[in-house]
């Protein structure tokens, strides 16, 4: 935005050593850096205390990439800015995790092969941020969300964390894995080419041009990463197709499919029920089908008695970083209970 | 071509009323030209009698279009013009059945969706072309080749026809389900927007345009009536996805894969041994992933001892008619027997 | 078309052999079928004479493929059988004429590069056809039509051969060169490197594939040789762009400009004024932006005072050919004469 | 990246008030902060002045944009910190100005329609940082790079202001409009559909999808602002079309093939000899076609005696940011002169 200026809230960052991840298995950094956004009020109200924002990136994406710079577009901290400016939302802590691996993800959940990023995330980063700020320390003053795989993680931390997040908001999140995976198997065993650890290395020689297959390819490996572990298999994990003929491998596949969104609802629904928030969104052109996904996933919702909003847009999966101006609009206007007020005044 | 003459076979255009086709539930015509392409020799040599090879098209294609003029590729007449003259093969006769339907095809296969065109085939078509023409009535004197659907029709008539057909060529034939049409179901979804009926309308209104999902959405539609036909059901057949949501059938994708020719090797294995020449190929960026679908099948045709020739090419599905060249000149030199060898003389 | 049968028209196959395409400087034939739809009454009418209508194809088309068979299309000749038997269109001799060349076209006009199209057209092809049918020998009963360059050989005809053709529609025809062909200078130049012999070669190899750059690599050859032909360069004609770098040859180019319909408008608005019809239209998509180069087209034709149809369509470039319905039925409503009608009676 | 640390530079961010760019004819800020990173070195060597390369961005992009996080690829920041620690440049100062505009850009040049940005960068940016930081306050120690439109500017500076910038490197930077532009023009005219105002409105509201037609249609409202400002206009800058039937405005093509730096070679050829680098790369499947502007721009220098380095590489236009490296290591290769090397001991 070249033209408004506002009342801006503040960016810190915090270095966090973490004990779960130290050692993770793809040696990837245990001390990271921890984006947290500090509403305008933050420092000048010293005895109130604030609801706190999880927001989750997708794929390849890691928390402080919210605050990258953006041509016609504010970023999420200048989104912040200008919607508790205008009264859009109340003020609010938003914190920017960074869940990334080598394998470009961790989907928020624990796995052998990359490493125990749900506990992270739950054991170590709310307790860390809770220490740091003056949050409210209840969980209907502690939403998640995010878009993609992010959306994927609010959904994992609202059916497995309920007690810690008590509103949830995915938008064009992973679901229904037919649709959105298993098209790309096809895509990425070609790129694949046999050679899965050659494939992740290209990603990472910033020279070497990729295809759209090749981005297939990475997403495959990634998910099986994180769905398909086997500390038996030479790459730490198993992929869902045979790396000489393609052919799937169902046994593997319906390990990913316990991890899918659509299926966790059985498991889960009680603590979906306790949610003060639970919003559901996606593009009806999504590349990748999440509208379809979104749609199934309310159904079983819906099956289960588990209350929801669900809401679709005209667009695709990419650019659409202003969704999350309905994500946040819903949680600020969901947020709290009666204590809440009170500490607020 | 603007430029080679050369000796010409001969066009032949027979009329053929169909007893199997009659009251197709489809309403296609019974009554359907026949072309039929008979060698140079074929007038001269008025004692000697001739292989036949079956030539099929792809979904929306019928035997006539092989006849299309094409700007810079000789079409199938212009192409066994070349091949007979120069010796590459030996003087056949080629029949181009026309097995179109409302909903873009048949996959030569009976269905009470669309009509029982496998029987049509083999118990009409067959008959009614040796009794006008001097085939040599022999399975080890027929052939059938064909790409995509085309390929798939080839594969079903050796796989339950071998008695007829005793050697088969497939290009890019449909095969392993998984890849060639499942990541098409969420397209076609898309396009279907609840009303398949609507869907196979536009594209018999020849000024609406179709998109990509569109394309899609006629070959789910054109799969389902072939794969899954229901008698009971209000389209006379059963979509693979629910209407509303889009969430799979996976009952009605099961029907579907008993059709796929990666399930059907188990079945149908002796008649494949029994095979004079099966031969398989696909382009290694075949845009249905039909060469992974030919890997997987060739693996299955080991499994059960079948004999067979796989090979890739560098190309994708569209624009490969220049590969009949490979299928002819296998058929052309694996046909026959002694029997046939004194025909000749 | 699996459906509808009615009263066919025939289609006459003539063998044609050119004095003015012998030793055309490509080794093209220069005998050639010239296909020739006559109406469903010509053989019962033996008394009545036809109007006529020649229809143009585009780059890398000849005339027989109108008749190419198409799967949820009419072919030409379909259409033709429906419009008249439905009585949209009155009976007509409609010719198909063969202009196609080594480089993919010829623009139905005359070069030393490519051969004397032009001449062969209205010099030989027209009395040809004339000597053989029943046509009204009356240039406001012959009309001519065409899409893409078979548009832009139709606004020739009409803007110097208005003797000849009292009729002209022109479909996405092109004009305004600096848009429909100026762009794919710089993409061609890239497929060409170096080397446009080769380029051409690789399209006569049916087992080469193709690229886009590759296709307007051809494009500009083929406009090369008709635009700006140099019996002095050892290619015959004058590239646009140095073969080298790149860089635009501003002589050349404005030797192409000088056969832009745009700029023809001035020295041919006699003629154009002497028409009984012209009719312009493109697709507001079109993918050349041939749907601009008429617009601009018609500006010019409004200040030289030359009347015109203008119409625009919500489609593309390519699978428009239901666009002949349209220009058949204006040709239909606008043929003939006082003389024309007693013929008819 | 996930992995490495090493020894880190430091960014700082100036505010800076601009007299030149107050009263901007777009309202656009004149308070902008200026990103500058400073070497590991900076802080510990107190008493050594460091050489500088002013990084230019792209069209649509600001200076901040350098240092956005990339999941698999080092920002600007990272990767000097990456070449510095180990040896391949040596400790540099490096200024990222902010020269967007509410077009999208400014192309480094002085216009009434967007404002002096070229005045701005030279006669107000460089003399900030000299003031600001120990800078060694030579031409010799001074470069400018950059990408796109940030290739442009560096060109531009090399130009025009080789009296301040004495390297330079354009890594696909705008040359040839005839390529790079042109055709744009008539995709950007459907778009704009005759009203450029609501054009960039619609990239101003971020939930509004934007069409490849309409980043052309930015892109050529943008260059318009830069190239044919006209304070008369209802506009402030001519377009080079009709806005009604899209035809060139020849007149205005003509005021924007004055910025082109292929004809700007002749009338600043002094100045580029004078420098001590000019480095011009770009990837030869350019979707620009700046590979091509590269060659042709390459042939007007040798012709003018200018010397030069001219590299390609296999990559488009987009994600590019690995050839960084190579300009900043051929900076620093000939960074400059006596006086520079007393002052580093």
């Amino acid at each position: 935005m070249t033209r408004n200026t506002q009342t801006q809230g503040t960016i810190k960052i915090l270095r966090h050593e973490s004990e779960i991840l130290k050692n993770n298995p793809l040696g990837d950094k245990y001390v990271r850096d921890l984006y947290v956004y500090l509403p305008p009020d933050y420092e000048s109200e010293t005895n109130a205390n604030f609801p706190t924002v999880y927001c989750l990136t997708g794929f390849t994406g890691r928390g402080k990439m919210f605050l990258n710079d953006n041509a016609f577009a504010p970023n999420l901290a200048e989104r912040l800015d200008k919607l508790t400016g205008n009264g859009t939302i109340r003020p609010m802590i938003v914190v920017l995790p960074d869940c990334f691996t080598y394998y470009g993800g961790s989907q928020y959940i624990n796995s052998s092969a990359t490493g125990n990023y749900e506990d992270y995330l739950t054991q170590e980063i709310v307790p860390f941020v809770d220490e740091n700020f003056r949050t409210i320390r209840d969980k209907n003053s502690r939403a998640v969300m995010g878009k993609s795989s992010g959306g994927y993680g609010a959904l994992v931390m609202a059916m497995r964390h309920a007690d810690q997040f008590g509103l949830a908001c995915s938008t064009a999140g992973d679901a229904y894995f037919e649709f959105c995976y298993f098209p790309g198997i096809a895509e990425g065993f070609r790129s694949i080419k046999g050679d899965p650890k050659a494939l992740v290395e290209k990603f990472w020689r910033e020279d070497a041009r990729k295809s759209k297959d090749d981005f297939a390819a990475l997403n495959t490996i990634g998910m099986s990463a994180c769905y398909s572990p086997n500390p038996d298999s030479p790459l730490g994990f198993d992929l869902p197709f045979d790396l000489k003929t393609g052919e799937i491998r169902w046994d593997v596949w319906e390990r990913w499919l316990e991890h899918d969104p659509v299926r966790l609802v059985e498991k889960t629904a009680e603590n979906l029920k306790s949610l003060k928030l639970l919003y559901i969104d996606a593009g009806t052109r999504d590349e990748f089908f999440l509208d379809l996904g979104a749609k199934i996933l309310c159904e079983k919702l819906k099956q289960f008695g588990v209350p929801f909003i669900h809401e679709e847009f005209d667009d695709g999966h990419m650019n659409i970083g202003y969704r999350q101006t309905r994500s946040l609009e819903l949680i600020s206007q969901n947020f709290g209970n009666e204590k809440l007020r009170e500490v607020r005044i």
